[in-house]
């Protein structure tokens, strides 16, 4: 698969790249960021998937994620894709929590999602066989982590993916879509009503029907606006806990949903994967 | 002075915050960011201003300067300013490196630009007054860097106010606006063509008249693209090698003029004012 440069530059020893290319999943151009921490030649590096939430592209975290020292004090290349497809021809809600920005990691069923918003296959199959073409790393070593519509992405695709992550991690995660506003408005819209074609892209019905995670790490602020109806880290926490898998979901307090709650932690989860990864 | 708030939020343990105040200097409303670390109650930080670049407003910085953490580390108050007036009744030039977002910390002498046009006076004056009244600031340990013509600003406001900063870094300044095009263009703008009136906003005229730092760090990367036309470090090695002033100008291999060259180098920076501030 080609790959178009974007852009790249020199930060923190490491390179940060911007990368578009074109997407067979979402059949539009798709742009990613790719952070490689300076290494000797040859060698391969754990890699550490970010998925972002309503709103983003590859940029916000890229620009405010504070993640870059940490990789390379680490040795984790970190990658960043976008959270739907763009562009002319591509459908749009005019609100900013479905459509464009807002894919939430389905493959969309319904009209007129299906076709391009095909999230899923984007972050679970295209992407990772993209990033293991052209960049150095080793993909016996992956982690993921994302933010609250990313964080539900993270969590999900590696309940889905069982053995392909060592490490999965969110902050303030949206816990189940079956169970919040946001959850409803955007499945109901690309997978239909049928609520048990929901249960695929639900962290909590996932964990209930027997996917399991080694373990798991969460923050969550206290002060975050969307909390207590769109959050709910109460049912990840008991969903983990009916399943006996190890969650250590951390209430942080006063911190609110922005990148300067996650940036203030991003230091803390890197290390958090790299001890996995490396293990 | 009243100030009101914009925005705070939590980060890094200590609280980002966003404010405006009607200036008196600028005749404008103007927005500036501070960080405040955690400290106990009734103590007082050091403060480090950061002045940024053309086309920047406090914002910049304060999502990709990446400082809090160091900030935090090394108990520093970080306050970033915006770089000009803004708003309509306020000259503009069509181009980004004059006018709205390009103030170059001067006071504007000339139509359309004087009045509202008073960087110095604001940075020097109105702002430190602000800061001390509203925060807990030890007005006595003052440090003082910036990125490119706000490196600009912040060599020329230090080299003005003997005194006034313990230290004093700046990211790829320009470093005589007597000799580059940003400096022709703007400088002519503002304060008309009298060259003689620039000499007092020109790093290297004010040390060659007699101004003095106790030392500088500057760093400044080989692949930005303005070192040559505009930047020229080595004007401001040669003033400081005439004047006895120990600089360090670091020529940071491949790095380029954006924040993912300042952020990698900003904690370096902070630490090294630290050092200074509570020596």
């Amino acid at each position: 698969m080609s790959l178009d440069t974007v852009s790249t530059a020199l930060s923190h020893g490491g390179v940060q790249g911007v990368y578009r290319h074109q997407s067979s999943a979402t059949d539009t151009d798709m742009t990613f960021a790719v952070f490689v921490p300076p290494h000797e030649a040859g060698t391969k590096l754990p890699v550490l998937f970010y998925l972002s939430g309503l709103t983003c592209t590859h940029a916000n975290v890229t620009d405010k994620g504070e993640y870059r020292a940490a990789c390379v004090e680490h040795g984790v290349i970190l990658v960043a894709p976008d959270t739907s497809p763009r562009g002319e021809g591509v459908a749009d809600d005019p609100a900013w929590d479905m459509g464009q920005g807002a894919g939430f990691y389905v493959d969309a069923t319904q009209a007129p999602w299906a076709g391009h918003f095909a999230m899923r296959s984007y972050v679970e199959d295209e992407l990772p066989a993209i990033v293991a073409e052209h960049f150095p790393v080793d993909m016996a070593r992956q982690g993921i982590f994302g933010h609250s519509m990313g964080g539900h992405g993270a969590l999900t695709v590696a309940l889905r993916s069982p053995g392909r992550f060592r490490s999965t991690s969110a902050f303030a995660p949206i816990s189940s879509p079956l169970h919040c506003p946001w959850g409803d408005k955007a499945l109901t819209g690309y997978l239909g009503p049928d609520r048990a074609a929901w249960r695929p892209y639900d962290a909590c019905a996932l964990i209930d029907d027997g996917a399991r995670l080694p373990d798991l790490l969460v923050d969550q602020g206290t002060a975050d606006s969307f909390l207590a109806e769109q959050l709910k880290p109460e049912l990840l926490l008991q969903a983990c806990e009916r399943a006996g898998i190890p969650a250590t979901i951390r209430m942080q307090p006063g911190y609110d949903h922005s990148y300067l709650f996650i940036s203030s932690f991003m230091a803390d989860h890197v290390r958090w994967h790299a001890e996995r990864l490396y293990a």
